[in-house]
């Protein structure tokens, strides 16, 4: 039987610590390709690279692994593994692993998971992972079996056409991961503060900061399960069709 | 009684017809204020500046009309006007007009469609608006009573927390826009072309390029609206959880 080939790519660049593990983790499953960026591009969204040139060069990073690094968005990474690169379609595309949440809001946000979806829109099972935890020393060794588990398991079930996972690894205060929680996106967002200070030539220039506000009290959101120490896996959807509103809307007078 | 207050912003720049043709038609509606990127920023996505820091300069370019450029993406227009702009919330946002479509799967890479979203995650009702015509020259004219319609059903009717719309006008060879279609986004995608070249000092390098293929035979779609002359106004989420899809992934063996 042949190995299931597994693409990886992630946000945070090709030589963060996070990919390095998400690499060893998916070696224990098939054959793995890595194509990442060569340098960080979080919080890139899903961005793509039309306006300049891509380079693509060959390094070796991961023993045994196929390692390409792009210049391009993490979207990139995966179009032009697509094109260029990959010897057949992927049984899975894994991104990340994210150092930081992209839960709730953040899956908006985050080139991580933008990376994923762009190879479920081209058909392949795909799954983005983060941790909760920004630092570039994070440990992900607590997260590598309960991600096996999540990659073993969509590599075996049924996950159609049009949904990919989002899962999110909690970093509890006593270190025990509780288990696995299927979750629905929290409803939160950022409150925008930018920081305001002057060059030394006496011009005005702002630094992005924000306040992650979460307004949802369910018990079944993502937010819930990460603050009570499970891991979050939520489906989630590149049809973005309110598909409830359609009647509502047709009651407007739109061709009066 | 106060007129309403607009948000104006886009993805091809502040010096783009589109966005003319945007505040000539909103300043029918109600008071304006532009807050736009000061070079173009398509395909930008939902990405944010979080690694450099930002400009915001006041320009005179729309008669009566306060208007700020900004360095960072779309999303940060809209962050930065809520945060250092806006005199209250507004109740409308609106983004384009863009050069170019924004149907189907292209309200994923769309910085138009994002800027839109944006808005709408801190809570403006909030619209975004494309013509399927790329060119810099496009005439916007045909467009415009269209675009006034929609902006004022959505100013008078209800548009819940968590939806927004992405409107899509035709290009009709004959030139007669036949009407106004709430559709949902067709199951379409890119498939992507890399075009290979070599630089002078005989490295290589690629050039996104691509083919956009519909998949979908739907006559609900926005890509069936424009085809047949029709504009297209898909109500789209910011929640992409696939609801449906939790009870099937819990029937997995996650926690085994």
């Amino acid at each position: 039987m042949t190995k299931p080939l597994i693409l990886i790519s992630n946000d945070d660049g090709i030589t963060s610590p996070g990919i390095s593990a998400l690499v060893e983790t998916m070696l224990e499953l098939g054959e793995v390709i890595v194509v990442a960026p060569d340098k960080p591009q979080s919080a890139m969204g899903h961005a793509i690279t039309i306006n300049q040139p891509i380079r693509l060069t060959k390094v070796e990073l991961f023993q045994g692994v196929e390692s390409w690094q792009c210049s391009g968005t993490p979207v990139d990474c995966v179009k032009i593994a697509i094109d260029k690169i990959l010897p057949r379609k992927p049984d899975l595309m894994v991104s990340g692993i994210n150092h930081g949440s992209n839960s709730s809001i953040n899956v908006i946000y985050s080139g991580t998971m933008s990376a994923a979806m762009e190879g479920a829109i081209d058909g392949m099972k795909a799954i983005g992972f983060s941790l909760c935890d920004y630092s570039w020393e994070a440990d992900f060794i607590p997260a590598k079996p309960f991600i096996k588990k999540i990659a073993e398991n969509v590599l075996t079930n049924d996950l159609p056409y049009g949904t990919l996972l989002n899962v999110n690894i909690p970093k509890p205060d006593d270190g025990v991961i509780k288990g696995i929680k299927v979750c629905r996106q929290a409803q939160a967002k950022w409150k925008e503060d930018f920081d305001q200070r002057t060059d030394p030539f006496g011009r005005t220039y702002y630094w992005m900061t924000g306040k992650f506000v979460n307004m949802d009290h369910g018990q079944d959101t993502d937010e819930w399960a990460l603050q009570n120490g499970y891991i979050s896996v939520v489906p989630t959807m590149f049809d973005l069709t309110d598909h409830q509103r359609i009647g509502a809307i047709n009651n407007w007078d739109l061709n009066g």
